[in-house]
């Protein structure tokens, strides 16, 4: 299974008064790593929205906490495309501090009619390149 | 100047690794504060923009820092209009832990038009009443 | 089962341009709702951390998004303690719009200790209210 | 004046219902780059607080928002340190998307003790370099 890596930095903002990560901050780090999946894949999510009607939002999110991050810590968020049917996409996606495992989760993102909200089909172009 | 007070508890998303409220964080509180302070005068923002193609955002936004407030803290937005103009609305909010100043800051919202995102004149309603 | 009621005003910093509630957020609306279940059964955050050394952190989440929430929407978070182990509390949270489900979690909360971040056994005092 | 780069992607939690960057995301965008200058100038935050028991926060913000950022806009913001005082950093931040000019901030930071949280004097070596 293919991997795509994308790092980010922990900054103020992303932490809490307990000196760690604030646990949904992990959420928003997963959702910038599958933008840029999709990205480097050559698909923008402006363009999916504006020019083929569509929107991928998440149904399903399941998160385990192994080790909190902190302040500053530079962070590789390891995303793999495990399974892709007709409007849906499965991913596994895990956090590093290096070797250390953060964080693991498995997301289900539909793919949504922009204008109705209901499921939709993965336009041809994109299933082929995820398949 | 009438005042509009509105309370909110500080929870640990708000709160970063400083043990503190996030810098940040007082201008949600305050925006809160002012869509209440519109709701209390009878005005719901999703019905300005539905009905009356409207929106407020803020144009200028001046904050000063006085104390820290911590996680737990019970907050209070104290929110006067100080001025109103033609498409513009300028509010002075001050937030206390009780007598404790927090921070204060210094608002400026303009209304625009929810299409072309460009300025236009405040509906005679809401005008009139807040004069 | 009991259950514990709190609600919640959707505000602008929760939406996103999808025009609906970020995902992420609805993770702050259910630690929020325990918060407050918490006080709710007598005991402060603070005090279990100024007092007895320890915090609740969120060992796993697992979230099921059922319809999408909107600015403005009054949200009710249905919150029980299904399972109470040594150092561990597994809560079920639901989100409502009145009779509408919009989201479903199960949250897994560790005792640790607030030094070692280490899990401790849960107080006596709060295992017995809890049971 | 010498000026510092700082690049930042605008996701979907940087977003509001409205279709833009919500308004105080703006400041956690300042902090990063903030933030960045320093480790650019050879101070790491953590260091500043473990080794010299200092910490930085902002004790006045004023921002002016002239057109707004959407999701998925590159912006870079331009952070200048325009004065140093004895415990206090004031910066000037333009946000830019290209060579439009999207937020201009001013920002003031005080150097405080991170035990007590009262001003204290900037440690030389970091006025020195500042200077």
């Amino acid at each position: 299974l293919k991997e795509f890596i994308w790092s980010v930095r922990v900054y103020y903002e992303d932490t809490d008064a307990g000196g760690v990560v604030y646990h949904s901050q992990y959420l928003n780090y997963m959702e910038r790593a599958r933008t840029e999946f999709l990205r480097h894949e050559g698909f923008m999510q402006t363009n999916l929205r504006d020019e083929m009607g569509i929107l991928f939002v998440v149904r399903d999110m399941h998160v385990r906490y192994r080790k909190p991050a902190r302040f500053d810590d530079y962070l590789q968020i390891r995303t793999r495309l495990k399974e892709v049917r007709r409007s849906l996409l499965i991913f596994e996606q895990d956090i590093y501090r290096q070797t250390d495992l953060i964080t693991l989760a498995s997301a289900e993102v539909v793919c949504i009619d922009a204008k109705t909200f209901k499921p939709t089909a993965i336009p041809d172009k994109l299933l082929a390149q995820f398949k």
